[in-house]
């Protein structure tokens, strides 16, 4: 028996005692999705409702969107995978580094990633962004929009910021999908859970096909529902990002580390020295960038975590540069 | 808050008191599996492996398999997706009546079924049969593997029956691609939770490459660790689907249903008077086949459960039928 390996994530975490690696929230998964799956453990050995009804018509009360504007995936990476399924684009625009999953879709089904946005048909834009933390100006997006491409706007950190979602444009454009998840925001990652929005149903139905039948599982749309009852998440979470964030990002740059101008729960930034592996020696795994288009082994992503876990993080990297 | 109608499944569930049309084993969730998920609950705000490591192993012991002969998947729906996804098979060949996701996934991707077995590149195979129950005579099986068509046998009900597996078959057809999963055998619907196994490791790569990223939940695995050390679980639950079995086929032959002869853990019925109806009105779902190929709504399918639970169907179907 195995519960013990799996608890090493697969020799991943061994010797690991902070994670700054992982970018979901640092106030963990809220009391009350715990209690909500301890209360109905017995239903996990039920199929999964297929449309997810009852949680569609929480998060459509929350969202202000109508039901059939929404759909659900397992984990927002399913809902990448449908689209590129679903629609099969050819040229794809995306604003490199990003997240890594865009490109990998749009090759499996026969598109390639290019560097103009005015030869594309389809664009993955991610905002804020991943790995740099910038948000993009809206008017950028809008200009996209009203040449007709699709895009494909992947808001699954904008739950850290304060910046406004784009999801009052959905009804001006049709060709707008947006997506989210509960991942990140309540530190969810294992339970899988992400969602698309869109004005065109007959589009999203089309992407919504691209599913496997009960993609989404019972515990997902359990913690999904209790998630969203758990009062002022949102509030505290942004409030505990704006301040740790501008602590981690001020003694990074009091370390002469050369931080990225950004508003998510992560920061990227360039060390003249890599600090990957000297981290790593000392139990703290931080994201190396090195696989990221343009970025090389300078380049650190760290979460934004509790403050004495930034600390730790700060005085490590202090003794590393030392 | 709508946990009260999560509970009800959409409404499909309401003013059900006993659900025949799901078939997952009668035992329930193997208790080991409970105290796994309730230990590990913390496991949850992770990101899953996506390489499955630790299940991997522990299956592959089990299987007596190589473990880079696996993949697992989304339930084996997720499975039977990705191969339509990466093999884009144009001609496929089936057994109709069966389950209705291999169509539906291979008209996805631009494939067509066709009911010669000589003209396809690709079959899926399904053995024991849903929803008919009937065991495939492994000469059938064999044939075509011979003649080079890539076969998906889909075996997740064999683990009900004393049937053997074509597992030991997997050296000599790099062809033959074998699907199961812990849904039906452990009660586990909800978790989410199916593997596929070849021998042609290339191929398998190639089908894996079309999963999205971290497919596989962190429930699912701890689940699905936690089943494989239950002890004697598959003998108990072969014993008790081979007695209750018997006693359905024979109660329903009684009462003068036509019983397809088959091995399974439910059993195909036609009935002169369409009993999906009348039984609902008494609180009993099963399932009614009119959207199964070939079948109507005098066929009916209802799983194999406890001993008190077929009494109860079989003595509803009686009054039903006076």
């Amino acid at each position: 028996m195995s519960l013990q390996r799996y608890e090493h994530g697969g020799g991943i975490r061994e010797g690991i005692a902070l994670d700054f690696s992982v970018n979901t929230n640092p106030l963990g998964m809220p009391q009350r999705v715990r209690d909500a799956l301890l209360a109905n453990l017995t239903e996990f050995e039920r199929y999964p409702d297929t449309r997810c009804d009852a949680l569609k018509t929480a998060l459509s009360e929350r969202l202000n969107l109508p039901p059939n504007r929404l759909i659900f995936g397992n984990g927002a990476s399913d809902l990448i995978m449908r689209v590129c399924a679903a629609l099969r684009p050819k040229r794809v625009y995306t604003l490199e580094p990003t997240f890594s999953e865009y490109g990998r879709c749009v090759r499996l089904f026969g598109g390639e990633i290019v560097r103009s946005a005015s030869e594309c048909e389809l664009a993955f834009l991610c905002n804020p962004n991943n790995p740099t933390g910038a948000l993009l100006p809206p008017e950028r997006i809008t200009a996209l929009l009203e040449l007709g491409v699709i895009v494909v706007l992947d808001e699954c950190f904008i739950d850290f910021t304060t910046a406004p979602s784009m999801r009052s444009s959905l009804d001006r454009f049709p060709n707008l999908l947006i997506l989210n998840a509960f991942t990140k925001t309540y530190a969810m990652a294992g339970l899988r859970l992400g969602y698309l929005m869109c004005s065109d149903e007959s589009l999203l139905n089309r992407i919504a096909e691209y599913g496997a039948e009960w993609s989404v599982s019972v515990p997902a749309q359990i913690a999904g529902l209790a998630a969203l009852t758990e009062p002022r998440w949102l509030e505290r979470t942004q409030e505990l990002v704006r301040r740790e964030r501008a602590f981690l990002a001020s003694e990074l740059t009091r370390l002469e580390l050369a931080v990225e101008p950004g508003a998510a729960n992560f920061i990227l930034a360039r060390s003249e020295i890599p600090l990957y592996k000297p981290l790593r020696t000392r139990g703290i795994l931080v994201r190396d960038c090195s696989n990221f288009s343009g970025l090389d082994e300078h380049y650190l992503r760290v979460a934004v975590k509790l403050r004495e876990e930034n600390e730790t993080l700060i005085n490590t990297i202090s003794e590393v540069l030392k």
